[in-house]
């Protein structure tokens, strides 16, 4: 029996607050307990990831009992709705254990069209992007304002966010700078943080590889409720990871594409 | 008449209290009014970074009328008490530019053999590390705790934090390459806020170049107070800036110096 008492920007708003609070207490603590899921690569899982997940879907079982969930850590449940949940605990685990306040957890809500809205939460600086049909704000430190993406029109003008050279093949990462090349500044490491900055306005475009569904389905709610664009490198659907193109604006998505969709 | 009512780190206080009011009303906020210094690179100056340098060096002219200043705005004051207070309002103005939270205020006091107290603040996160004889501690959103370095000993097991491949000769990347191959976790984009997670333990090592003396005289404070070491790439004093190589202790400090000194 569902509840509906909640929105479903209040249950993430919920899940988020769960999040938070099981989070927080983990992160720059000495001897973080961490593992690493890949044999090839740093791709350290801490208790607190798993603990926020367990936390995100005890809220979603009380309050939206028949959609489905989709997370990083316990994989897929399927619902009775059609909607699903995806959720990544920590996004940005290596910033998590490196102390940086660039990791967030990442919350959509999903259609089989792709996200319909998302969440990007800081717990540590205490910020929450969020992006719907009807809604697009971020609160923090400063308050509450709207999400509005840049209207930037040329890439001489922009600034480029990514996760390179962390990250990608040999072709991906020339792919990106090709790219690289014709902005006004490159910057590197702010992990999902840098999908939030895009989508309050302070950035212009992102550029990465390798990403999971999870990884990516908030940002692109978020961003595309601010103005925003985000696509794969061939201007194809993004939901499903991959390589990601976020762009403040078509124009400017156009120009990035343009030269990404050669790779 | 100097005013002695206040310690040293009380001042340093109010002074990133005021530059922390000055700057944070600029901080994410449409068409930030910008200057290019340089003709041949990215460096704006921002409106807030000359008012929050004057509204700590009027802080200066109430409470330590005879100290020298050093500010990256005003450039040099001499004093009369052979101390110098060294400032940079707004560290890390690519950073600030974009929206993220890894700029910070830089306050040092220094005699002429180098800083015996430092600050670094981050305005929008509300997070300030101060180091001093005395003093080795974090202010921030999950309240104060004591800044202490890692002991961490091998290169293997540390985390590398670096503005490479933002900043450098292609000769100076090389060196920051040849440690960066020998570490867990290389890391890129921190600004001042990668000295302020080495000091607070969080990381091993950050490898710099092209540095002022106001770029790294709070961090050398902040991170030996921590018990850490700061150094340039020969082993020698870094309170000039230069070429920068910071660690968590004297055994890390040691393996990636003897890297990095035949650069």
């Amino acid at each position: 029996m569902q509840q509906i008492s909640l929105s479903d920007i209040e249950v993430a708003q919920e899940m988020a607050d769960a999040a938070r609070e099981v989070i927080l207490p983990f992160f720059r603590k000495p001897d973080l307990e961490t593992s690493n899921k890949l044999t090839d690569g740093f791709d350290p899982v801490t208790v607190a990831d798993r603990a926020a997940e367990q936390a995100m879907r005890a809220v979603l079982a009380r309050h939206r009992p028949d959609d489905g969930i989709f997370g990083e850590e316990y994989g897929q449940v399927e619902g009775l709705s059609g909607r699903t949940w995806v959720l990544d605990p920590i996004d940005g685990t290596r910033g998590f254990i490196s102390g940086t306040p660039t990791w967030g957890v990442l919350i959509a809500l999903s259609t089989q069209d792709g996200p319909v809205m998302g969440v990007i939460d800081q717990p540590y600086i205490g910020e929450r992007f969020i992006g719907s049909a009807d809604t697009a704000e971020v609160s923090g430190p400063t308050g509450t304002q709207p999400l509005k993406t840049r209207a930037t029109e040329t890439l001489d003008q922009a600034v480029l966010f990514t996760t390179f050279p962390e990250v990608g093949t040999s072709e991906e990462r020339a792919g990106f700078e090709s790219v690289a090349q014709h902005v006004r500044l490159t910057r590197y490491g702010m992990d999902c943080y840098a999908y939030a900055l895009l989508a309050a306005g302070q950035v212009d475009l992102v550029i990465e590889c390798g990403l999971n569904a999870y990884d990516i389905q908030a940002p692109i709610a978020v961003i595309e409720a601010a103005g925003g664009i985000v696509t794969d490198w061939q201007g194809g659907p993004a939901h499903q990871g991959g390589r990601v193109l976020a762009a403040a604006n078509a124009d400017l998505h156009a120009k990035a594409l343009a030269i990404l969709h050669d790779v």
